[in-house]
Formats: structure tokens, C-alpha cells, sequence
């Protein structure tokens, strides 16, 4: 997957993707305090209850005029934050579906997608790039079986890309999130540390001097940044299906706001007080050490260990019985080939609830499965 | 509705939201003919049959598990052409909705809103900007009776607008769009030359020398703006609604390819061999005037008599028999207070279905109902 070549598809040899934006994938979010307060205007339209879900997680949940039926729907777009084509093609679309994955909904009825062309570009390029990202689009998208039925293209100064991911479900179709109980655990089922390893990649094709400035070791990024491909590209779909099976109590997926962000957001729709504590930080192997090393030459390392760097496409977050994580993380590393993990537990609190990571949280280094 | 002042709304006095992006509404579209090119790749998912409808078409209908019940779906996006943002958050939502109505859909179950913010905005700005922007959508979704539940907003160098907006619908809900035959007349619904006013109407406030090299007349574009506003904002779903009462045969929305580019389309997917001949031509008052004198000047008038001129929430193009047609016209104005035409009819044709416009078409000069 590493090492995109422009001239295998025609390209010239410099052309970089990820030049045709001034930001990378899920780091473009606006934040969300400035999103919930711009939002205001909807308030009446967003209550809480037990049929319509909170902006902020991760769809949409409508009552239909059917009986029992639910509009399930999301809907993302962001910038390349790789350079091969084929590879965002399939991550846009598996970062897109992850939005229904963390509800549940294991079936997606139709994707829309959207795709802003950058003005920069050639017809030449233009066509190379296009096709290679709707194909990589596609074939994520048949691995989902569902299928791309519209879209909208539009022509936009950076190359912009994304979908709508619709459901039409039965309402058992769908977990309830909002269950988190004390005694639960947290798993996880992708390591944290995305937005570190496609970074250190670009410092590293752009040459711009941050490698020999924190003494990193290239083979280990060019190791990482495989890994971030493959598991930014693996649909969340299994960990979904497998939420109904062990009865999560809550999920989520953690995607521009860390896995912290998301935890917070997760902790604040549960029906009952409790504190998400997390104790253990999966984080794909050396990207904690590139961290550490930031944060030795006086930078903030991306915010990892506070759990605010941002993922693209990341895992699912999971609350659910101690017994049941531990058989959800067997079967779906055997059906994945790739590790989940325990990574915090679910705890009384006598009022709102929050989420926080540990002073003493444990690194694990995640190697690649592949 | 003319005249945004900044200063009200707390911004400089110079700014200008037109500004913040280089191509202004459905002129922004990918061309066609490339797009379906690009599409190739989904050419296996994109069958024209009974249940599903070509992507070129206005929305995509989905055959769903539960009997009797379509996924009816849109999106659109596309950047400001007039500069206030509340009409243009109106004007988003509405040409979003017109592509469920133009398939005879009337029932929206759910809206997403897609907001791309520029990135050259200031905090305050686009705090402003934005819920204008917002307050618009809301006020035309509540209009149309349906809800914004979800959506997407990121960081763009443009300021992008956009929604999706999708249905549930029993099949019943849906007009076949295919069914046009020999005897049909076509009926428009809004008059064209909206891109003619939003230009001339910039060309009056940047004083770039073209209203005096032309020797327009200022107050004329004034009214045309008023006008165009008021149709763009002005939804589609009465429309829609009467397609069922008075049995339409066919129909579409007219936005980025033009009237003739969308009676094209249109054309395309019918069953039987026809060709939609136009002989009529309303256009917003003055309009062609300026197409005129820019024609006169060597330039091309938007090539609007060619009916190529790029329209932003314009009308449904419907054809149905002629007795229904009159009815149809009739019940519309009285609902919508705005007049409708029919504009040309439906004739054998022994191979391929084409559409075109008469040489000699009658230009209708379309006053405001305001």
C-alpha cells in the first residue's frame, strides 16, 4: 500500500494528492463547540429521546411513517490525507459506513457520493484521480454489499471527498447506545495514532527536515503508515454485526475528535450517571515514541496521549458486561484478523457523566496484523 | 429580498459573500458528458429499470427489504450566487428538495445539511454567516415540513452549501418518470434566465463597466433579482403534489444543465420513442434583453435561447396530456401565486428520444408576481 506512484497511472512525478488541500481528513472538522453552538438554530429539532439521536454522535435515527421502521443516515466529507487515490477512495467509504457500524446497522440500503474535484487539477489528471478514487470507493463499498446509487460532483478549489450512508431499518436493527452501565468495560477494535503516522509519512516524502530533528527511524514510519492504510481502509462492519450478539450497552466510532472527544460524547447521551475511565492506550507501534519525542522538543505530540488526535475511519468504542468483551474481542479478531482490546471500564458517578484517560494510562504498542 | 447590507447583520461594509468562491451555483457542475465518463466505474449498479433511475436523473430510487417501500434520495451541493446567506440558505434547501419533487415525491423524511466553511472567514464572520445561512435552510425545511437531523461541516477555501434529502416512500408516492407519449404537451413551472439575473445583478454591484458597455438598465436588474430570489427560494412541492392529481407522464427539475440539457436527460430514459419540441420560452423580464446585447457585443448570452443557461432551484419540466396540462397550470398558480406555462409538446420520433428548441421559439417576457 505505502509508496503511491503517480507515474504508474500517469501522473507526473511530482504530483502529490494531499497538496490539493491545506488539511487532512477528519482534521478538518470544525470543532464542536463552535458546531453545537452554530447549531442552536436546530435545537428544537435535535431532543434526545429514545427514538432520535444527538447531532453529535454518529447518525441520525428517524421515525418513519412505516411502523417500526427507522431512517438510519450519515453523512462525512474530507480532504486526502494519503496519496494514493484508490486507498482514500476506500477509506472515504469505509469512514462514511463506520457512522451506521457504530449503531448497529450492519446494512447499508445506499450510498451517495460526494466528490469535489479541485480546480488545480487537469483533465488528465482529473481522470486518473477520479477513477482511481471511485474504484477504490467501490470496491469498499462491495465489500460492504451495498451499492453507490447517486452522488453529487462539483468542482471545489481542494479535492474533496465523502458520502451519505442511508439504512432503511428495523428497529432491532438498531442498538441502543445509550445504555452504559457500571461494571461494563470498554473495548476498542483499532489502535489509536492515525493522524501521527500519515504525518510523520508527509514529513517524510517532503523531506522537511522534522525527521532528522526528532531522530526518527524511517522504515518504522514507512511500517506505520502501512498499518494506518490497512486499518483505515477495514470496515467496521463485523464490529458491528457483533454489537447485537455480546449486547453492547453503548458504541460509538472514533473518528475527528479523538478517542477521547468520542468518549466524552458517548458518556454524555447515557441514560444513567457514569464516568467512562480509560486506563490503556492502543497505539500503533512507534507512533507513541514520535509523540513522546514532540512533546520532549516542547510540541504537544498531536495531543495522542490526551486522546485528542484526530482518526480517520478509526474503530469502535464499546461499553458492554466484562464477560461479553471478552468473547466479542475473540470473535471478532478471528473474523477481522486484527486485535481489539480492553482499554477502560465503565464506573459510578454521582453526576453528569464524562470521560478521562488516566495519568498512569498503560501504552500498548500496536504491531500491524498484516 | 434585493440588497443584502452587511453592516445589519454585523459584518464590514464591504463584505461580499459571492466572493468567498469562484463559481457560483449549479454553474459549478461537473459537465456532464465527463461525469458520466468518470462514472463508468458504477456503469453495473446504474441499470435503468422499472425500480431504479439513472444517476443523470434527479433523484436515485431504491428498492427496499421491506415490501412496497422505495429509498427515494438526493444531494446537492454547490456555492453562494447571491449574497445573503439566509436566501441562500433557502435557495440550498429548496433546489435540494426539487429533485424528490420533480419524481413526485412530496414527503421528505429527513434532511442533512452540508456546509463547507470558507476558511477565510473570521471567527465572527462565519458565526454570522453561518446561522443566516442556517436560520434559511431551517425556514424552508420547515415549509416543506420536514426536519434537518445530522449533517456534515467542514473547513473549505470556498463557503459550500449543500444538503441530502431523502424519503421513504410507498411506491404509490412515486411518478414514473418515463411514461411521456406522442400528444403530450410540456409544461415548465418557473421561468428561465435565473443565471442572467444573479450575473447582471454582480455586474451592477462590482461596477466592472459592463452594465454602461452594454447600456443596461439598472433598475430592471434590480427587479429581475428580486425575482429570481423569490422563484429559487420558492419550493417545488405543489408541483409535485399536482403531478399525481393530473397523471403526469414524465417530469424533472431544471438546475445546472439548463432547460434543453434537462429536457435532454428527460428525454433519454423515456420508453417510448419521442422528441420533446419547445416552441415557447418564458424567460424573467429583461433577460433576454441582456442575452441579446451580449449576443449583439459577440459574446454568447449564457447561450440562454439555446436553453444551456445554468438555473439554480428552478421549475419542474413535466409532460402530460394536454387537458390535464391546462388543470395543472391552474391549480399550481392559484397554490403557488406564480403563473406556469406550456411551453411545447411531445411527438413521434422513430429512433432515439431527443429533445430541442424550435428555431423560431416565442420568447414570453415573465413579469414578477410579487
Amino acid at each position: 500500500m505505502e509508496g503511491f506512484d503517480p507515474k504508474i497511472h500517469g501522473l507526473d512525478e511530482d504530483f502529490v494528492l494531499t497538496k490539493l488541500t491545506k488539511m487532512k481528513g477528519c482534521g478538518c472538522k470544525v470543532p464542536r463547540d463552535v458546531l453545537l453552538q452554530l447549531l442552536q438554530t436546530f435545537k428544537t429539532d435535535l431532543v434526545i429521546n429514545n427514538d432520535e439521536v444527538d447531532i453529535g454522535l454518529d447518525s441520525c435515527v428517524i421515525p418513519l411513517r412505516h411502523p417500526g421502521l427507522r431512517l438510519v443516515q450519515t453523512t462525512d466529507f474530507f480532504y486526502p490525507l494519503v496519496d494514493d487515490p484508490y486507498i482514500m477512495g476506500r477509506v472515504t467509504c469505509a469512514n462514511v459506513l463506520s457512522d451506521l457500524y457504530a449503531m448497529g446497522v450492519s446494512e447499508c440500503d445506499n450510498m451517495l457520493m460526494l466528490l469535489g474535484v479541485a480546480v488545480d487539477l487537469n483533465e488528465s489528471q482529473r481522470d486518473i484521480i477520479v477513477r482511481l478514487f471511485i474504484q477504490g470507493f467501490k470496491d469498499a463499498a462491495d465489500e460492504a454489499e451495498t451499492k453507490i446509487r447517486g452522488g453529487q460532483t462539483v468542482r471545489c478549489p481542494w479535492l474533496l471527498l465523502g458520502g451519505v450512508a442511508t439504512s432503511v431499518a428495523h428497529e432491532t436493527e438498531i442498538i441502543k447506545v445509550d445504555r452504559a452501565v457500571p461494571g461494563d468495560v470498554l473495548v476498542l477494535t483499532k489502535p489509536i495514532g492515525g493522524q501521527v503516522a500519515v504525518n510523520s509519512y508527509e514529513w517524510l516524502k517532503n523531506k522537511n527536515g522534522k525527521i532528522e530533528e526528532l531522530n526518527l527511524d524511517e522504515s518504522k514510519i514507512r511500517k506505520a503508515f502501512k498499518q494506518v492504510c490497512e486499518q483505515m481502509s477495514r470496515l467496521n462492519r463485523n464490529a458491528a454485526k457483533l454489537l447485537h450478539k455480546y449486547e453492547a450497552h453503548a458504541s460509538t466510532d472514533v473518528t475527528g475528535f479523538g478517542l477521547l472527544g468520542h468518549a466524552e460524547n458517548l458518556a454524555r447521551v447515557q441514560k444513567e450517571n457514569v464516568e467512562f475511565v480509560i486506563d490503556k492506550l492502543p497505539i500503533i507501534e512507534y507512533m507513541d515514541e514520535i509523540a513522546d519525542r514532540m512533546i520532549e522538543n516542547g510540541g504537544e505530540g498531536f495531543r495522542l496521549f490526551e486522546g485528542r488526535s484526530a482518526e480517520t475511519s478509526g474503530g469502535l468504542l464499546v461499553a458492554l458486561s466484562e464477560r461479553s468483551a471478552k468473547a466479542y474481542i475473540d470473535e471478532l479478531s478471528s473474523l477481522d484478523h486484527a486485535p481489539a482490546w480492553i482499554i477502560g471500564r465503565v464506573v459510578e458517578k454521582s453526576d453528569d457523566s464524562v470521560a478521562r484517560i488516566v495519568g498512569d494510562a498503560i501504552r500498548q504498542s500496536i504491531i500491524s496484523p498484516l
